[in-house]
């Protein structure tokens, strides 16, 4: 990996940075920003602006540039990237370690008295720039809003904004209807006395519409804001997508319908005025309602005392709870998704021990089987797909100057999934070709434990998720061991693979607690650093759960595997087991054994529904 | 209970707030919080403000006086309490339930326009002005310090601040010299490049000192703040207690000190001024560090540059961490403790069926018993001697009104700990005098296996203790129930027997990570509405665990019990236990019959170390 050079874009940015044409007063810093206008955790190539002026192309990192400087802040993930990727310009700015300042305060040792910092307003978050703003104020600086993005006038090649095609979701789906979710996105707004709702996150634009896209790699989103008033609904959205008469048909723009549902289209652009023309026309006690993550441009166009802030969208919480259409189509997609892993592993059990598989080829194969199951759109991440040392690398994906051979001497790692019609997958599988030793199923077994431990848990209604992350840690930690990641995140409904607001870790204090309808990933693991990485993932659905007892009418929940593939027990330590724990996997085993091998057995896969059977025999504990 | 009739006070109150001897401006509304000018938990009888102005003296709770109402503020653990002791002059405000506006949305709602809203400066902490003056004056209203205190003023028969004697704690029990410590404080403060740093928590002046006092019952503190230079040490403290030699010679006041170490003796009402010219005399970056929690008064006499705010002190996290000269003298306190028990529960078990023991008098017992024990000094809380539907009551106090007799009928629980000169104890045992039902039982080992599963849990260093707060709550849980109040506090060595910075509970996000040293309570329980409760409480130490493998280097901790006392096995549904908690339970009670045995032994109490031999006898479980 060369890094990229740099000398001459920086060259231009300072150039740029002191231009007129610009930016209304030389700023002596500017920010870039992973992000883009929406807050997205997969962007487009368009908005890859960073990777653009720097060359680290990592999912996270913000690149400061002043006269004299350009440094680039990321975390643990990326150290090794960033560092390959940049050339001598840049300062990499390890995130984490006790020694690494902050952005701001970075900002404030290195710039002259009284200077401008310059950001594109669009792609700061509004809490980001509160919080930036207030050190540089007391220091004496300014955080100034500039409004041409400063990297698109030196990225000369810069790929167009994607328009991609429209797919329209019925009922079959969603379950509900747009109408129907508007005007449940109408009572919350009632209930809070908000008169206007700014719909700023790409998937909520999505599911609020039962639309998808295919703007974004693995997000089936499409570039586009909305407002929704109590009695208006504007939709920001660019290119002839509209005119497509499926469409409009889906959105009933050619319809006589009651005003209160006639979708205005506007130009993706117009955002901006349209929102400071309803924050001008606001009346006193007039609320609009943007997620605390909003843009600050599109934050500022409402007055400040018109603002309803919330770190969760009413959108959020209702897209999270899916309910029974969304459930039932995501139990589909699992067992196709099953059914496809089925044939890669079988397929790689062959295949791993002639040495002809790598970890691309293993990775090129999971996607074809995918590929063959109906509704099939596309994959849902960058699969990981890691064998011995490289299993290590939590983020790993194999690229050629990585790429290695599957053997039977290495623990096998594939975290993979997609997006189908009916549903989103995410799956993580650990395999042994050959025989693990002693240690690795020890490692292997403990992971299962604590993967065990979340799935089976019971725990009140009203529990935030991040109560069971210990659950999942308790077996690692026992004998001293550990992983360095969440437990779990939310998982969308042919939507995006990581969403809010639930999740199982450690860090997130800010989760909405737990609620039937839910779904999340269940994921613990253990990396050893240079030898192996180990991790057992299901996607599980929050559901009800029957107990002997109900305290103070609370209701209990539990969690129900969507995730349908079996857990290699080869590697598992049948001893380290307790019988409950035994007889967990064989419940699960047979689950899988009935539901995928009835799929196998239709799609006449039967060599896949040997493989399932075989490796669904129940386990026997020795007492 | 008959209500306290304030019809007069509110009156006279309403007057003193128009009154310009006392006020600029009349203020329009009147905050009275709950705490002392030190934000402590327990306070003195001279601050008990808002008891004398509503009738209401639970621990928890906020007056508001405007000129048309008075409302309270309290939660869930007093509505019923202060909904009797109050009379119909009070609107009680139930906090946590869903309609129940805050303090501030209150105050906007029945205020006329431009109201000014009074409070005591040194009583509320500033990280609550802050808030509440942002909510007011974004209504059009200002918050205002009443420098007088306006309750103080018609309170006519008010008690003195206490102003008893100190004790001096020589080295065999604090294990540093006070000067050792102000060494240490200095090279924190250094660290942190902040000049002064100024004590206002009592405990946190009683521990910097090496002294104790009895101004506040159950704690062993006494009124004093302290502001430390890098070269001064500044002591307010009121009285001739510094007449005492014994203490002018602890402090070294009349010996020829190096500088930096002498410590000037200062009147404690003159903190406030003397902080003022400290802050008027800062050079441009000379911080000055405080607790976000210290009071606006004086929080405000620093000015804002200058000043440096953290949530928990250098003193209080040195603090929370035990030396071996504190954990040696904890262990003594507690098995001085059990002893105590030992003898009561033995006099229990003859008294009870005779149906003359009380709660009152099975409480005053415990006291007796303990006061025998060497070194004793004071209880540490109130006891919570409860029988039957009294035991549900989760801060249950007996008082005539509702002291009930004990039987061999109904479930006993005792919260109760004492103050040794050496430590600080507090032990929680839940017995039964007759035959526990199997319901009873069942409840009993489910809250055991929660005490086990926290007291035994391995964890790796730097983990926050609200982290293992499910696992004490997991076997409740699988069976629909559980227990609305945390798992663990703090606690101090012969000082607060609540203290920071640690803890375990679902709530504490902002709690610092265990380390070995600390100590800190494992108390899950399960309360029946009506008809029991059930709580088993040990204070642990954090010790490191052994492991077999070691992540990272990191080092695991685990627990180790202090509280020495057998847990009722009358009350065990051994089947209901792993062979790994009935072991748990065996090791323990071999450890309380070997420790508190010997002690038994020494002090001749010959019937209560037969009582301790019959209740440790081992468990055994039915395969």
């Amino acid at each position: 990996m060369n890094p990229k050079i740099t000398t001459e874009l920086l060259k231009q940015l300072r150039q740029v940075m002191k231009n007129p044409k610009y930016v209304q007063e030389p700023v002596q810093a500017y920010i870039v920003p992973s992000g883009d206008a929406h807050q997205s955790e997969y962007i487009a190539p368009c908005d890859c602006r960073r990777a653009f002026i720097s060359g680290f192309d990592g999912s996270a990192g913000t690149a400061i540039i002043t006269e004299q400087h350009a440094a680039m802040w990321t975390d643990g993930r990326y150290f090794l990237q960033a560092a390959h990727q940049m050339d001598n310009n840049w300062t990499l700015m390890k995130m984490g370690l006790k020694d690494t300042p902050t952005q701001e305060d970075w900002l404030v040792s290195v710039l002259p008295e009284g200077s401008k910092v310059g950001v594109d307003p669009f792609i700061i978050p509004a809490d980001q720039w509160k919080r930036m703003s207030k050190v540089l104020r007391s220091a004496g600086h300014d955080l100034v809003p500039v409004k041409e993005n400063l990297i698109d006038t030196i990225w000369t090649d810069c790929p167009q904004r994607p328009c991609k095609p429209l797919i329209m979701l019925d009922l079959s789906y969603t379950g509900v209807s747009w109408r129907d979710k508007i005007v449940a996105l109408r009572s919350k707004m009632a209930e809070r006395k908000v008169m206007w709702f700014v719909v700023t996150a790409l998937d909520e634009v999505a599911w609020l519409f039962n639309l998808r896209g295919s703007d974004v790699e693995y997000n089936p989103v499409f570039f586009a804001y909305a407002v929704i008033g109590m009695n208006t609904i504007r939709l920001f959205i660019d290119g002839d997508r509209m005119m497509d008469p499926a469409v409009r048909e889906h959105l009933q723009l050619d319809s006589t319908l009651e005003p209160e549902f006639k979708i205005q289209v506007m130009p993706y652009g117009s955002i901006l005025s349209e929102l400071q023309a309803v924050g001008a026309g606001l009346s006193p006690k007039e609320k609009v309602w943007l997620s605390d993550k909003a843009s600050y441009a599109l934050t500022e166009a409402i007055p400040k005392a018109y603002r309803y802030l919330t770190p969760y969208t009413p959108i959020c919480i209702a897209k999270a709870v899916k309910n029974a259409s969304e459930t039932e189509g995501m139990r589909r997609a699992h067992i196709k998704d099953a059914v496809a892993l089925c044939e890669l592993f079988n397929w790689l059990e062959k295949e791993v021990p002639k040495g002809t598989v790598t970890e691309i080829i293993a990775a090129d194969k999971a996607e074809e089987f995918r590929s063959q199951q109906k509704d099939f759109v596309e994959l849902s991440f960058a699969t990981i797909s890691s064998t011995g040392p490289n299993g290590a690398i939590i983020h790993y994906k194999p690229v050629p100057e990585t790429n290695r051979m599957l053997s039977v001497n290495e623990i096998y790692l594939l975290d993979s999934g997609a997006q189908y019609k009916d549903g989103t997958t995410d799956v993580t599988r650990t395999m042994h070709f050959g025989t693990p030793s002693a240690y690795e199923k020890e490692c292997f077994t403990y992971v299962l434990k604590g993967h065990i431990a979340v799935s089976a848990a019971i725990f009140p209604n009203g529990t935030k998720g991040h109560l069971l992350d210990s659950f999942a840690r308790s077996a690692l930690w026992d004998c001293g061991l550990d992983y360095l990641h969440g437990t779990g995140h939310g998982v969308g409904s042919f939507l995006n693979v990581h969403e809010g607001p639930c999740g199982i870790s450690y860090k997130t204090f800010a989760d909405e607690p737990l609620e039937a309808g839910m779904i999340v990933s269940d994921e613990p693991g253990y990396y050893e650093d240079g030898s192996f990485g180990i991790r057992i993932e299901n996607v599980v659905l929050v559901i009800p759960a029957e107990t002997k007892y109900n305290f103070k009418n609370r209701g209990s929940l539990t969690f129900e595997p969507l995730t349908l593939v079996p857990i290699q027990t080869k590697m598992i330590d049948v001893n380290l087991l307790t019988q409950k724990e035994c007889n967990w996997v064989n419940d699960y085993h047979q689950k899988c054994r009935e539901v995928v091998g009835a799929e196998l057995e239709r799609q006449g896969r039967h060599e896949a529904l040997r493989w399932l059977i075989r490796e669904t025999e129940p386990l026997v504990r020795v007492q």
